[in-house]
């Protein structure tokens, strides 16, 4: 389809050209009726106003959608927290939407937030780039992807160097004598879950450890896959005796199975996590981990809108990532 | 001032009685400016609407707010995403706003939720019922309280039965020969706050412990106050044989700074935490916690909200807590 223009938009929403160059331009004059048809028959259409646009922006509603993989991972919520706090230290307020890690949710979410107004969106996106994520940048919506990314989706975006914190681990494993390393990987749909993975296969293969792709478990972000993967792993015949989880959540399944089955962490299997959170320090024994920082990832993100919003140039960052050993890994043993 | 009626709320918003009749019945003939004034002038003056109500009752946005105290609190976590879950299976989307415990960021957040035009929200309210809450409560518009209540506001709520699982509590160390039991609390501001406060009074009191006021520690709901408080509390003189918190992150805090002043937790001193938080079960050794319910109570306020909309009464629920022993309790020994 051509790049269709303001009469086909009209043409969809069965309004006049007039009604819908009143809509763009936020004249008061238009009914909320012809205002819902405009802008779906613009998004259906993936119509971006050119002039228009410079209107759009100048009415703000001083409001950002935040869209979060999963409110319960540690690792998002303080990601969210921080925006709320850095918009609302710039008088914007912020709302949140949950994805639960489930395209279908993230596309909901986006249509409702584009109905609802927001300057920008701010997103931990999954997905190819189709559905809602498409139709949003289509709409010329400033959107800044935080934590993960998408391929081939040009949006600026906020990130950890994953691999060199997944690097770090299996480095950190090899140097205490750990020859079958464990790998809970996250969702091969997110850029975080294929990211962490190729880094594990290259630093396995780097520092000669052994490859056995049996030693990979494919989860999916939540507490129960880490459950699962490292029942899964310690079941094998020739068990690992370490275990690396990809996220915070599958982290803390791995440490629920660990001591389910009484199986001595940092002595008879070393593990480490991913994220840096608050519990990981208290955990028995404290838990070595790939740090990054969330914080600055959010306050980062909201700085990132307000360039857009204001027709900066906007660079995207990669934060770094790195290791914190504590004392759930230790020398190697014979399998567990 | 006596009741306003339509005109005053006209002569506040310097519209027409039509107009704000029009917007009042979601009449498309309206424009987004006369709206913003009409509403933001009814809910200045605490405009009621009568059969003006049943009209917008018909015109649903089917999005419902939820405004927590605090993201970062994974009790709270838990109850947004049973919320969003619970209203997503009924096609109603939700919207999360963080209060981030300050009573000024939740006036924010509900004029930011009435803006967006939601059918209802869900809220874990604080302060004394003034502000934003009192105007969106004019309003007619649905609320439902979870977690904590505001006294003397008339409102629908999903609480937990706090008493019984601070008297358990209590009652479980006083078993263990504790006698002096020291106590970080909420602020009480909130209800959960107060309510936990007056129950841990009354417990000692009635099992003839140490009523010291010294053994009180006034936190706020953070991290760093439940730091602030095992610190203040184990330094005393006459230091307390056990800890009890009032929330998880206060719990956490707790944890850390008995973890860092090298303090064996279940031997040296006691700790019985709140909320059963996943991380709670790791720690070492693992936590006595008061239980409760937070997804129940998500699922039973989105329950309430869609009674409410439909017209049907509603009863306010109180969900039973109790006490989960783990090895964090032991038998009290002299003065840590």
């Amino acid at each position: 389809m051509s790049t269709p223009t303001i009469r086909d938009v009209a043409a969809r929403a069965g309004v006049s050209v007039a009604t819908v160059s009143r809509v763009l331009s936020e004249d008061p004059r238009t009914s909320a009726s012809s205002r819902e048809k405009v802008f779906a028959a613009a998004a259906e259409m993936g119509f971006r106003p050119n002039a228009q646009a410079r209107s759009l922006r100048r009415t703000r509603t001083d409001t950002i959608g935040v869209l979060l993989s999963d409110v319960r991972n540690p690792f998002f919520a303080e990601i969210a927290h921080t925006v709320a706090q850095t918009a609302l230290a710039s008088d914007i307020a912020t709302l949140l939407c949950n994805a639960d890690e489930s395209t279908e949710q993230q596309d909901h979410a986006l249509d409702l937030l584009v109905s609802q107004r927001v300057d920008g969106i701010i997103v931990t996106p999954q997905g190819d780039g189709s559905g809602s994520l498409r139709d949003v940048l289509k709409l010329g919506l400033p959107v800044v992807f935080v934590d993960r990314v998408i391929d081939g989706v040009d949006v600026p975006s906020v990130t950890s160097d994953n691999r060199s914190g997944v690097t770090a681990a299996v480095e950190h494993l090899a140097a205490l004598g750990h020859r079958r390393i464990g790998f809970v990987a996250g969702p091969q749909e997110t850029s975080t879950g294929r990211e962490r993975l190729v880094a594990y296969r290259e630093a396995i293969a780097a520092a000669g450890l052994d490859t056995d792709p049996a030693l990979v478990y494919q989860g999916d972000f939540r507490v129960a896959s880490g459950v699962a993967g490292a029942r899964a792993l310690l079941d094998l015949d020739d068990a690992p005796t370490a275990l690396v989880a990809a996220d915070s959540l599958m982290t803390f399944g791995v440490l629920q199975e660990c001591q389910d089955r009484g199986v001595r962490i940092g002595d008879e299997v070393s593990v480490i996590g991913y994220d840096d959170i608050d519990s990981f320090r208290l955990v028995n024994p404290p838990v070595t981990v790939i740090a990054h920082d969330p914080a600055r990832m959010g306050a980062l993100a909201v700085a990132m809108i307000r360039d857009l919003l204001a027709g900066e140039p906007v660079t995207s960052a990669v934060l770094a990532s790195n290791l914190v050993e504590r004392a759930s890994t230790g020398p190697a043993r014979r399998s567990a």
